[in-house]
């Protein structure tokens, strides 16, 4: 599929809206000066994912994108192959379920029994076969230029969401180029990577050409999912974990870290780079930039 | 168990200690200037709990506690009851895996047959088993003044910790009034309080005057699981989710979050704090106090 560039404020195709009814809740509290104080506070709900007739795993979502966030999960755990035909994706609001349907029954029991609780926010992983998913696997070279994460942080810094209007929640973006192009966030920093790997199964859009941004900490969990997804480079503000980096080292994943103002560090698949900017050139961020980002 | 008061600088049984090996390591990578760097990160190892000879969980960790992490995992998920006598916890490091051996043998599989994915970093948590364990909770009244919240954060933001030293990993810490006691980091947050509720259960340490501290949201998750180990306050510098806050309510929790500097926001269990302090009177954090502490 191919995606129309289009100018800055249009970028996205998928971005949070803040305004967006039943996303957060206004909840009244007491402030440290004993007064009254009403904020806005993230939703949380579960959603329980079925494949086919089985029940595969609850998760706790903000809501907005059931259909994405169980096609994409289902999809980074291996149980959703690229030739399965799916035939429809049923979500039902008032039980909170979300039935992925394919044309071939598959039977995943075998793969439930093994869960893993990894660094990340996930649950039910199953960690065997993910690491045996990324064996053989590789990821393309397509180069990365220096300036595209500079405008891209800049651009997504930018942005409304809700992370912003309410705290407590990460957010991923998936980016071509200098140009990001869905941003999704939830309560669950994985939730926001499986939502974008929905969008991408559901829309048919191609992974070689992509670039990964996300708030949270690049776990392996997190250098697993983009590398299962074929997206050669993951991008933070955040830190990393040594399993990540090897990990990544291991796929050939372009690795960039701790992504602030003008600094940022790369652990693994450098060669992607094309250097084309002076740091220097690069807007410092403002101290209340607005966006801790999690862990530095 | 008696926790002798001591002064500051020894007020901490368990603190996190960064130049312990093993726990993180230094990796060489390439800095915006395309200079090369070297950064230290955390370790990220599997490791694999079991309940006498049933296989529960893997979880990643830093791996610096895996005995308590492996007690506090099954007290809090319901598998390991206050009267379960304990007969062995051995870790073989080799292996990476822990063995909790009790006198009764009991059968959790069915536990283990739904999975809930929450928003805050577990895995194969019942969530439908969780809410029961709720029920006809109740927490004791112990006061809480807001002097010993404001001294609690300045010394915890003062310890030294992996987080300062490395990055990308989450810390609780169980605290007594103004003391805090033991100081658990792990890349998973939930990592961390399950150490500090497998430490209280070896030490046979009470919860009930207890204060829990952490850097990361305040999710139902997060919640649930300080309900459970009885303590009555759980306080953050980082923000809620509106099921964190609900639950909280619902069980008499006090929730008190956005804890920076002068400010903090109370929303639930307000009726245990003593407002023996003018905010005014307390320092304000320096723009660059080293911690972010997650999302806002």
């Amino acid at each position: 599929m191919q995606l129309a560039r289009s100018d800055e404020k249009s970028d996205y195709i998928l971005a949070p809206d803040p305004a967006r009814a039943g996303l957060t809740r206004h909840v009244v509290g007491t402030d440290h000066l004993g007064a009254e104080v009403e904020l806005s506070v993230v939703e949380e709900r579960p959603l329980t994912i079925f494949l086919n007739r089985q029940e595969i795993v609850t998760a706790m979502t903000i809501g907005d994108y059931p259909e994405y966030l169980a096609l994409g999960f289902l999809r980074n755990q291996g149980m959703l192959a690229d030739d399965d035909v799916i035939t429809g994706v049923d979500f039902d609001e008032e039980l909170e379920t979300v039935v992925v349907r394919t044309e071939t029954v598959t039977n995943h029991e075998e793969k439930l029994a093994k869960k893993t609780r990894t660094s990340g926010c996930a649950v039910g992983t199953v960690f065997g076969d993910m690491m045996e998913g990324l064996e053989g696997l590789e990821l393309p070279a397509t180069p990365v230029r220096t300036s595209w994460l500079y405008t891209l942080a800049a651009k997504i810094n930018r942005t409304p969401s809700l992370y912003l209007e309410a705290g407590a929640i990460h957010g991923t973006v998936l980016c071509e180029q200098d140009r990001p192009l869905v941003y999704m966030e939830d309560v669950g920093r994985h939730n926001a990577v499986d939502k974008i790997a929905g969008w991408m199964l559901r829309e048919g859009v191609s992974a070689e050409d992509k670039i990964l941004y996300t708030t949270g900490r690049l776990t392996s969990e997190m250098v697993i999912k983009t590398a299962m997804m074929g997206i050669p480079v993951l991008a933070s503000r955040s830190g990393f974990t040594a399993w990540g980096v090897e990990i990544a080292q291991q796929v050939g994943l372009t690795l960039i870290g701790r992504m602030r103002g003008q600094r940022f560090m790369c652990l693994s698949g450098k060669d992607r780079l094309i250097w084309d900017t002076d740091p220097a050139s690069v807007t410092e961020e403002p101290r209340k930039s607005g966006r801790k980002g999690g862990k530095g």
